[in-house]
């Protein structure tokens, strides 16, 4: 039986879950795709700490270069994490002709093009399902399961922090500062959280996932990224009370007149699959033109998920290195000559949050400053009444575009009867 | 660049999706696999229909020999459905070297083993993508995506006139009858419902999921089936004051003692994401044992969903032609001498409709039979007063064994103030 050898990098959560699955299902592999898959390394700065799990001597390194020197490692998991040396490490890998696994997500948003183009150089390839997801295989989607399809939209949830979050503070009424900080002691949010609640994270997912998509590479610097830092407990009210659930939705569509790619807090319909899901789960919505919409569904992140991918993709790998050849994929395939579209031309429904004085007059003030910038509105929700104070009036919109959106906003802002800056939120989904 | 050349058995309504597709999209699949995929000859008995396609002169035949015969065509997809004669055609085009790609269920659950033997004598293989979830690349998953895990259940939605009957069913609070003649009308049922409406379609499909999970053939006798044709207006609505929907559930559970594969009429919780699969759509859920609960969802079926499934086979054997092997999967590895069990060794909760007279001491009668057949009761709903005639009483059960259901059950219709055959349903999913 043909066996692979596998090196690993990195030792922490992740790393501990792929040691796990292949001491715990390696025999199994062999039966299933008739494989024998062997660790051989792990290397990790930190060779001290007792993490539970038995190498045999000798395995645990503390130097990267025992794996990327050594010529009987095939296949090499990159599982550091960050831009630097994970970068190096790859290239290197890649250098000497080994397979590569990451789930790198922010190295691959960031430096994909050219960690793609060095592998392809070398005939090589980088497996990358655990980047985007967690267990959830959509990437192995993308390229084959509806590879017959061109791919009109992409709407996920991918960040498990933000969805668990959200999904506290609707459900328990608390704000964002108590749902954060619940996140933190349950494990679900880094002590700094910024970089998941403030989009950077789901940024950088669907920017994978917009890239095999579309079948060009999509720069970082053109996502439109919003978190999820100012949602008020009284917008989810709202929504609710309108049949709807804020989401952290990181949204992929290809138009006649362009692509979108962005991450905001959207409305979605209490009905629909994507408002079901709940805690730290992580979905997929993809649209194509023959499947239709297919939803994935998982756990997006943490020890077992993760490796899930990790090792389903080295399993992949393994094929492709027994049947002699890298399975053909071509990341860059310039399909369309069609580009990132600046924010301000998506068009979208709305949900509008003025607070305003409340006496007569004011809302056909509000109503004529988006009547003049070509927005037009479907319903109105005035409860409160309290004359002469500030009370809030929410306004939901037909399609309208977003930099109309932007300069009314701006200027209703500066009327003299409304106090407070006004909510805006994007309302669709799927 | 590599040419790999198509033929299609079966000009109907998936060969004509097939045909769409690949006219449609194969220009892409140029640029995204650098394969280039060619739809070489269609045959069907009925060459005259206008299936408003223009195929090239000559393109369409009426003799399946022109493909199976045929030396320059690497892939047949065999779309004419039932068992004969398709089953010899696969046979056929496998004996002369040719990859097989098919949607047909029934044939695979009934001959699956003998097929899948034969196509790896002749060193060749068969994908079967179409044959389960339509355009839910599932079996992909089981195969790949999540092929680092050990399979411990499948809960699977995978019947679209089923599941559309159930959703009209509930959400217009119609009878079955009428629910049925809406599907029929809308075309999402068949004029003879009976393949699906009495479980045998999930069956079929349940069967090839449950053989991918388990590594071994699953035999069609050995699983216990039962359809939603005596679904009632009156548990539907028990169900929901429960806060659960009824849906058609086909289930793979691998336990300590034994393989478990059912289709019957469960009540899942509502707020479970199987709960929110409405109307004709398809949902299977896999959890293994690194990546927890996966959900695939999506159109189960219709020309165009189930193309995608049918081309994107096409695709991948496109590829392991250019790798020059076939890609090694062993369907039938004896990872368990684990056998499926009978149908009374299932535990489950449950729930029972009783309908009795209405006096003093009838709950404790029933109590009695139940508590001696070790099911214990964890809630009752007895709304209807009506002394001395008959009315319905809801009993939840915590879990007890399918054989003292049946028992106790039987035991109780045999009771003077028991009225009508006792209602069961299982209470479960996830």
């Amino acid at each position: 039986m043909k066996k692979i050898n596998v090196g690993i990098i990195g030792f922490g959560t992740v790393g501990k879950g792929v040691v796990k699955n292949l001491l715990k299902n390696s025999a199994a592999f062999s039966k299933k795709i008739g494989i024998s898959v062997k660790l051989v390394k792990v290397a990790d700065k930190n060779i001290k700490s007792n993490r539970g799990i038995k190498l045999a001597k000798g395995m645990l390194v503390s130097n990267p270069d025992l794996i990327l020197e050594d010529d009987s490692i095939d296949i090499v998991v990159e599982l550091i994490g960050g831009i630097h040396p994970a970068k190096e490490f790859i290239k290197k890998a890649l250098s000497k002709g080994k397979r590569v696994v990451t789930a790198n997500k922010a190295l691959l948003a960031e430096h994909g093009k050219e960690l793609f183009e060095h592998a392809a150089k070398n005939n090589s390839e980088i497996f990358f399902e655990a980047s985007v997801g967690g267990g959830i295989p959509v990437l192995k989607g993308l390229r084959e399961g509806l590879a017959a399809n061109k791919i009109y939209s992409i709407h996920a949830i991918i960040n498990g922090t933000t969805n668990y979050i959200l999904s506290r503070m609707r459900d328990e009424g608390i704000s964002y500062r108590e749902a954060l900080k619940a996140a933190q002691k349950e494990g679900y949010a880094e002590a700094n959280p910024k970089l998941d609640v403030r989009g950077m994270d789901s940024a950088h997912k669907i920017a994978l996932l917009a890239s095999l998509a579309s079948g060009k590479w999509i720069d970082l610097k053109d996502i439109y990224v919003k978190g999820i830092e100012n949602v008020e407990q009284i917008d989810i009210d709202y929504a609710r009370e309108l049949g709807l659930v804020i989401k952290l939705l990181a949204v992929y569509k290809e138009k006649q007149d362009g692509i979108e790619v962005s991450v905001t807090p959207v409305m979605v319909k209490e009905k629909s699959m994507l408002a079901a899901v709940s805690a730290a789960y992580n979905a997929v919505l993809v649209e194509g033109d023959f499947v239709g919409n297919i939803l994935y569904y998982g756990l997006g992140a943490g020890e077992k998920p993760t490796a899930s991918a990790v090792v389903s993709d080295i399993l992949d790998i393994s094929r492709n290195i027994l049947s002699g050849k890298s399975k053909p994929f071509i990341l860059d395939f310039p399909n369309s000559r069609k580009k990132v579209k600046p924010m301000g031309k998506i068009r979208s429904q709305y949900y509008f949050r003025f607070r305003v004085i409340d006496k007569p007059g004011v809302l056909s003030k509000i109503a004529g400053v988006l009547g003049k910038n070509q927005i037009s509105i479907s319903s109105v929700i005035q409860k409160e009444r309290n004359k002469g104070s500030a009370v809030p009036i929410v306004v939901m919109t037909h399609k309208a575009c977003e930099k109309d959106v932007q300069k009314a906003v701006k200027l209703i802002d500066n009327l003299g009867m409304v106090k407070a800056k006004t909510v805006v939120y994007r309302v669709g989904g799927r």
